[in-house]
């Protein structure tokens, strides 16, 4: 039986790892590293300083591409889904070559596995091919915590709902029925400005959690523009971003 | 200038605290702790063991209770604002009691202090009287995290939006429009038996992260009874319950 780590590490800052997730890599026989491809090459460095610098033991790094993912397959899901299948041959490959039968594996995951991250599909897909595999998840702090705690605001208000959701659905179906608060993921086009801004807060925050992390709060209405010029120079200067935003109807 | 440090340390599980919460609470120079109340003994105990055990300093420990809650205000918020107002006078006297002007005081906050918390409209209360304070927010691996890493689940489909909201809330408004995943929290009536099971999965977790942790999951339909039963048992063992669980429509 094998055993496979999927270890939360936070979205950007070291010190956001627990003690459990630290534990875990620091026994784990092999830690698979993937280098670049859906990745950003800062991120990939953040995870080669965890395994080098904050871990007291050095197991094995096997440092792996990411297949390309091809946007162009007509519907977004069956892109996905054979993007995954082709991660699970990967993994289950560096696997068969670096392990043990009963080998201890760990991937570093990017805030928590369990928010919009592809890591136990992927697994799952090796369990449905005969692997005998024993899947272990480590939370993490994720980018949604980041940003709250950045700008020091709950992420409810008392008692009431929230809903996390991506920036395609925020545009697609505009702002739900069911919560006052929303919280906003994997939006490449700041889709908040598909919205009526009146009576809308926005917390926004890109790079939460890292060294050049930019944060925005106030009235959606008037920070809309400053966001999207914001977000479209800091792009443009370190050539990838990442943000996430709370909108709140006041 | 005062600092307070609002720490979380997650839901149980001493391992979850991360490198900035350890280091956070080993710099300050009061923590205060709340005895009970509110709060379960074996709660206190686990903030004891973290304050005794786990830092490698000894910052001065002040303990303090919590003041009743009053249940039979009319209205729930007003109790909660009373309350709340109650705990902000506490705070306030605590800290000029025992901080110098520019001191640092830590609380530990269970899970994360974003999300169905209280310490945070406390500290706004206190900023709000006047008091000269920076609040600097610790995130900490919230009980959905462990909720789902236990079960080794992803909390959203593909690309998919997710609501988290209370037992009231799901009793009062029935099964959301804009969301196949539900987390529920803060339910002390098994909520999920108010909703038609046909083609929901739970999954269900109490003490999550803790020694006693229980999990059950598969089709409501099925589960219901025995989760309405297995909760009402570990409680009059316990003496108290923290249950969480999450509804997907399949
Ligand atoms: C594929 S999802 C992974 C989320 C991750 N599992 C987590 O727990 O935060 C990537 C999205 O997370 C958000 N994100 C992750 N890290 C971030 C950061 N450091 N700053 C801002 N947003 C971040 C962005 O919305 C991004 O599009
Ligand atoms: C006042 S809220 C605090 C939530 C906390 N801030 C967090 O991040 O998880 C308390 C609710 O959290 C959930 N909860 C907290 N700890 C838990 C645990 N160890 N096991 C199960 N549920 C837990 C329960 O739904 C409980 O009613």
């Amino acid at each position: 039986m094998i055993t496979l780590s999927l270890v939360g590490i936070g979205s950007g800052n070291p010190d956001h790892l627990t003690r459990q997730a630290v534990q875990r890599l620091e026994t784990a026989d092999v830690i698979l590293l993937p280098r670049k491809g859906a990745e950003k090459t800062d991120l990939a460095d953040l995870r080669r300083m965890v395994a080098g610098e904050i871990l007291s033991t050095s197991p094995k790094i096997v440092e792996f591409d990411y297949p390309v993912r091809d946007a162009n397959t007509p519907k977004y899901l069956d892109g996905v889904n054979t993007w995954h299948d082709a991660l699970a041959g990967i993994w289950q490959d560096l696997i068969s070559r670096h392990l043990p039968s009963d080998g201890h594996v760990a991937l570093m995951v990017w805030g928590d596995p369990s928010l919009y991250d592809s890591t136990l599909r992927i697994a799952d897909r090796l369990v449905a091919r005969g692997l005998q595999l024993k899947v272990d998840v480590i939370p993490g702090i994720t980018s949604l915590q980041m940003l709250t705690a950045a700008h020091a605001i709950p992420l409810n208000t008392l008692g009431a709902p929230v809903l996390i959701t991506t920036g395609r659905k925020l545009r697609d179906d505009g702002w739900p029925a069911d919560a006052d608060t929303v919280a906003v993921m994997l939006d490449g086009e700041c889709s908040f400005t598909h919205l009526d801004p009146t009576g809308i807060d926005i917390w926004w925050g890109a790079y939460v959690g890292m060294p050049q992390q930019v944060l925005k709060s106030g009235a959606l209405a008037n920070l809309s523009e400053e966001i999207v010029a914001t977000r479209a120079k800091a792009r443009a200067e370190s050539g990838w971003i990442m943000d996430i935003y709370l909108l709140r109807k006041s």
